[in-house]
């Protein structure tokens, strides 16, 4: 299923995408926030409410963030190689000389800069003028895990979403450590939907692509990706627990605006687009 | 005040330190968990429970950490002039040979690792065997906090804890980032209590001392921050929103393992105690 959050008088519902039409799943029984939903991970029981949920066409809801974490979005830096080249190409890492890391790059972005489908990435937060774009695709954990071997690792995936790991290059340049850098205001647009992995199960069967203003920027095969999903459930479960919810944005691909010279950051009234095959659309403008 | 967490038929409850009693707020009115507590923020209300709570004498209570982090806890990286230069003389630090950061470096750390005081700091969370202690004075943010002035900062801090920022070294510097590295289960005691502003609204004048088995590693006046409490709030807040219950751990002082030549890493049965001036002192076993 694909599960999605929409607003109703001011209030955060849960709902289910079935073509063009949202199901309401609000009073269906089910947890209505999606974190209690998924520490639950009850998918029959989901698949039922969807049966009997009232439908409403998709055009006239709005979407919101499918999940609102509550602990800050793990994330992993220079995980695609094309990109990993490009990034050190530019010469902005501060961090490390090292072209393709030997193990994963491993930050967080802070809960307060999600916002959902349609939001405008605000770029008044980033006082540099160096707002970046990063198309990512994010694991959606499902169950605790602790010392996860990578063969174990897909059954603690609960499933799937789009991640934008907007980015102020400068901030992330003079702050040394990127948490700054990845975390102003809106930073973090989510979305549209998660899908389970049940109706997703070979992730690295699909491609991530971005549009800038209908210009393709990135796109790339996820099983591009230097460390796997079953790799980075491991290394962090090998040191930390990982909670339902948990959310881990597995990087981005080559094509982001710092790669190109002069850098292409983004500006009011862009229209930035991730697309993921069996996820859908992230779209953000830029305000 | 000083609020504390503690521990009563398997169930987290709020309570204040008085002397050498801890006063049961858990049936005041007041709510009982301490991030929705700061949200309210009314001390007038908070004291006169605590003129009518029960008490019991503190050497039968069970102290937990005085606030349970929902998002990660933000930490501050070479903030002490002198601490700066002994880990970069270490040869340990991957990610800058800038020896005093031009900006604050912040990172964070996972929620999962929040142990209270005399719990155990577990050696086999780190299986790189570089489990090292590093004595922090962290903040407490009040109030929602966003484009905030160094000047009206503090209006914004609830409070002060201790933090002590454990760190797998190895991990720190092979995966450049810092989160993995500071994020192993029970790498992060806080407490003993949350000693509120009003108390304590000197924190400069306070002294962080960090023993191990009797010994003092680091001896450092708050005083020395290179980047103080309301530089690092206004930092923060210049991009993202700060919430009640954040906490910032703002550094520690000269005197870590990584700094002795050879290192001088934690071993299983160490005590590590630290201590701040008006707050008390936080003791973990390492086992």
């Amino acid at each position: 299923m694909r599960l999605v959050n929409f607003e109703r008088k001011g209030e955060r519902c849960l709902g289910a995408l079935h073509g063009e039409t949202v199901v309401d799943l609000s009073d269906s029984g089910l947890p209505n926030d999606t974190i209690d939903l998924i520490a639950q991970w009850d998918l029959a029981k989901a698949e039922h409410a969807v049966g009997q949920g009232s439908r409403m066409p998709l055009a006239g809801v709005r979407l919101l963030a499918p999940i609102l974490p509550r602990k800050n979005i793990i994330a992993v830096g220079r995980n695609y190689r094309d990109h990993a080249r490009e990034f050190s190409d530019s010469g902005f890492d501060a961090s490390e000389k090292q072209m393709i890391p030997e193990h994963p790059v491993i930050f967080t972005k802070a809960p307060t800069a999600v916002i959902g489908p349609d939001e405008s990435i605000v770029l008044a937060n980033d006082p540099t003028g160096t707002t970046d774009y990063e198309g990512e695709m994010a694991v959606v954990i499902g169950r605790t895990a602790r010392n996860i071997s990578p063969e174990e690792a897909l059954d603690h995936v609960f499933g799937w979403t789009i991640v934008n790991d907007v980015t102020a290059r400068e901030l992330q340049k003079r702050h040394i450590q990127w948490f700054v850098g990845k975390s102003p205001d809106t930073f973090c647009p989510i979305g549209p939907v998660i899908t389970t992995i049940d109706e997703l199960p070979d992730i690295g069967a699909s491609w991530l692509r971005t549009k800038v203003n209908g210009e393709v920027r990135q796109e790339a095969p996820i099983s591009d990706l230097i460390f796997d999903v079953p790799a980075l459930i491991a290394t962090l479960s090998s040191v930390m627990t990982l909670e339902p919810g948990d959310l881990i944005a597995t990087g981005t691909g080559q094509g982001v605006g710092i790669g190109f010279d002069p850098p292409r950051y983004l500006t009011a009234g862009d229209l930035v687009e991730i697309s993921i095959d069996g996820i859908g659309t992230l779209r953000n403008t830029v305000s």
